[in-house]
C-alpha cells in the first residue's frame, strides 16, 4: 500500500449556494418543507428564485462544504462533483482550488446549467433548501478515477447522491475501489427526507460498505425507524466501524464498538445559518481522524468547525479553521 | 410638472462583486492599489481571481448598491446600467428587482460578460477593488428613457462613469433630462483616483450640472487640490445646492449654502468591511432628502444606513434598513 497522497477524496453534488433571509411567511407562501432540502426542476428553481429577495451566491453542495472545511483545517482534500463549464461552475471551481483540493473533473457539455442550490434562511436560523442539480445529474462512474480514491485514507460520501441517476454507480465504485486500496468509506446521512427515500439502499450501505457513518439524531431514527436516540445508537453498534451521531446544540456522541464519546457542542455566540452544520463535523472529525488523533479529540475538532460554520451566513469556513483549533 | 413616479434614478456600472478576506501580503503580491478601484481586463481580473482565496458573489456596483439600499429604506428607485444575459447578469437582475426598484435596461449582446469587481478584504477592513467592467462598457445615452429620468425627483450618477467612453454620454443626457424637469442631479466622486483621472471633468459637472455632491473627505480635497477639509469645505460652498461629505469614522458634514451640519458617525461594533459605505450614505442622505427630511435628519439616516454595510460583508444592506431609522 503506497503512502495515501490525500487524506480524503470526497464525492458529491457540485452546487452553488443562492442564500437569503427569509421570514417564515415566505417558507408557507412557497410551499417549502421547513428545514429540508427538497429537489426541484429548472422552472420551479426559476419560480423560487424570482420570488426571493436579494441573495448571496457561495459554493456549496454537502461534500463540496466539507472538502472546503477540510482545507481550511489544514488537511488535503480531493473532490469529485460535475458542474457546467458557465460562470457558476467556473466560481464552484475557483473555490474548490482556493481551498486547496485537488479538483480535476471535466465540466459537463450537455448544456445543463451548473446546479444551484436556493437556500432559505428563517430567523430561527434554520435553512430550508430548494436544489436544481442541473450539470451535478451527470456524474457517473467515469468520474471516479481509480488513482484517485486510492490515493485517500479516507472517500467520503454524501447520501445526496444517491437523488442523481448514475451517482449512485460512482458512489459504489468508489466504495469498491477504496476497499480494495485497503482505505476507509465514510457516509453522511444528508437529511430525514433523503433518508427516508432510500432507507433500505443506506441501511445495506451501512452494514456492507461503510466504515464511518455520520448523521444527525433524526437522520440516525429515521434510518431505523426508532423512537429515542438511544435505540438508535443500539441499532447502528457494530454495523461500521465509527459512527459520528450529531445533536445540534446537545453536542454529538462518537462511537465505536464499545467505545462511546459524549463531545460537548462548542459554544456559539449567536446561530445564524445553520447551514452546512454537518458538512463541517464531517470535515473536522475527519480531519483528526486521518491525522491519526482519537476519536475524542476528532470529536473536539468536528465541534469547532461545526460551530463556525452556523455562526455566519453561508457553509463555506470564513477564517482559516487550523486557527481554531 | 408630473408628480415624481420614483424619488431617485440611478446610472452606473453594473457589476457582481467577488468579495475575499485576504492579508496585507496578498495586496502586496498582486501589485494592487491599496484601497483604490483600479480598472483591469478581462486577462488580468482571471489571472487575480485565479490568485484569490475563496470568495463569496454579491451584487455590487456603487449605484447599483445606493439603489439596494434605497429599496431597503422603503423609498421607490430606478436604476440604469448594462449587464450581459448571462448568470452573473441574471443575478444582478434579480437583486435588483427583488430590492424593489425599477430596472429595465436590456441586457447587452455583444459576447463581453457581465463586468465584476474583484473585491480583497484586508483585516483593517479595507477594500481594494479591481474592476473588470465587461457588458458595463456598452452603456450609452440610448439605455438612458427621457421618461424614466423625468420620473425620478432625483437623478444619482456615480462617478466611476467617467471610464467607460459611452457611459460619460448617458451621465450628460440623464443630467440634462433631469434638470429639464425641474428635478434634481445628484454625483458621487466615488474614489481618489477616479477624481485624479477626471479632475477637471468632474469640477466643470460640480459648477455646472450637479445640485447635490457627495464625496468623501481625501475626494474633496482631491478635486480642490487643497491641503486641509476646510479649504475644500471653503471652494465647494456655494458651487452646488448641497455637498454632503463623509469623513469615515469622523461623521459626515452636510452643507447647503450658509447653512452647515455636523452628523456624528453612527456606532459600529465592528468594523469587517467598508465597501459601500459611500454608496449607502448616499442612499440614507437621499431618502431623507426626497422624503422632504432636513439636511441633518438626512444625514443621520445617511449614518445608520453607512454604519448598517461596513459592520458585514459585502455592500448590499443585511437587514431591512427602514427598520433602523
Amino acid at each position: 500500500m503506497t503512502e495515501p497522497k490525500h487524506d480524503i477524496v470526497a464525492i458529491g453534488n457540485a452546487l452553488l449556494d443562492v442564500i437569503a433571509d427569509v421570514d417564515e411567511e415566505f417558507i408557507a407562501a412557497n410551499g417549502l418543507v421547513r428545514g429540508a432540502m427538497t429537489l426541484v426542476d429548472a422552472e420551479q428553481a426559476e419560480a423560487l428564485y424570482a420570488a426571493m429577495p436579494s441573495a448571496l451566491e457561495m459554493s456549496g453542495g454537502s461534500a463540496g462544504n466539507t472538502v472546503a472545511g477540510f482545507g481550511s483545517l489544514g488537511g488535503r482534500a480531493a473532490y469529485i462533483g460535475k458542474v457546467a463549464d458557465d460562470q457558476l461552475g467556473r466560481v464552484f471551481r475557483h473555490d474548490m482550488k482556493a481551498s486547496g483540493a485537488t479538483y480535476d473533473v471535466a465540466p459537463s457539455v450537455s448544456g445543463a446549467p451548473t446546479g444551484r442550490c436556493l437556500v432559505a434562511v428563517t430567523p430561527d436560523a434554520q435553512r430550508t433548501m430548494c436544489t436544481f442539480l442541473g450539470a451535478g445529474v451527470e456524474l457517473t462512474g467515469d468520474d471516479v478515477g481509480v488513482d484517485l480514491i486510492a490515493s485517500a485514507k479516507v472517500t467520503f460520501l454524501e447520501g445526496y447522491l444517491w437523488d442523481p441517476p448514475g451517482a449512485k454507480e460512482a458512489f459504489l465504485k468508489a466504495a469498491r475501489i477504496a476497499h480494495e486500496a485497503g482505505r476507509k468509506v465514510s457516509l453522511t446521512l444528508s437529511d430525514d427526507f433523503c433518508v427516508d427515500r432510500y432507507r433500505e439502499e443506506f441501511r445495506d450501505l451501512v452494514d456492507h460498505h461503510v466504515d464511518i457513518l455520520f448523521a444527525n439524531e433524526s437522520e440516525i431514527m429515521s434510518l431505523y425507524q426508532v423512537g429515542t436516540f438511544e435505540d438508535a445508537l443500539e441499532q447502528v453498534r457494530n454495523r461500521c466501524e465509527i459512527a459520528a451521531l450529531t445533536r445540534s446544540a446537545k453536542g454529538s456522541v462518537v462511537m465505536s464498538g464499545a467505545e462511546l464519546h459524549i463531545i460537548e457542542a462548542a459554544p456559539v455566540e449567536r446561530v445564524v445559518d445553520t447551514t452546512g452544520a454537518g458538512d463541517l463535523y464531517a470535515a473536522g472529525f475527519l480531519y483528526g481522524y486521518t491525522q491519526g488523533l482519537g476519536l475524542a479529540e476528532s470529536g473536539r475538532i468536528a465541534s469547532i468547525a461545526a460551530a463556525e460554520i452556523i455562526s455566519h451566513f453561508g457553509a463555506r469556513p470564513a477564517v482559516q479553521l487550523r486557527d481554531l483549533i
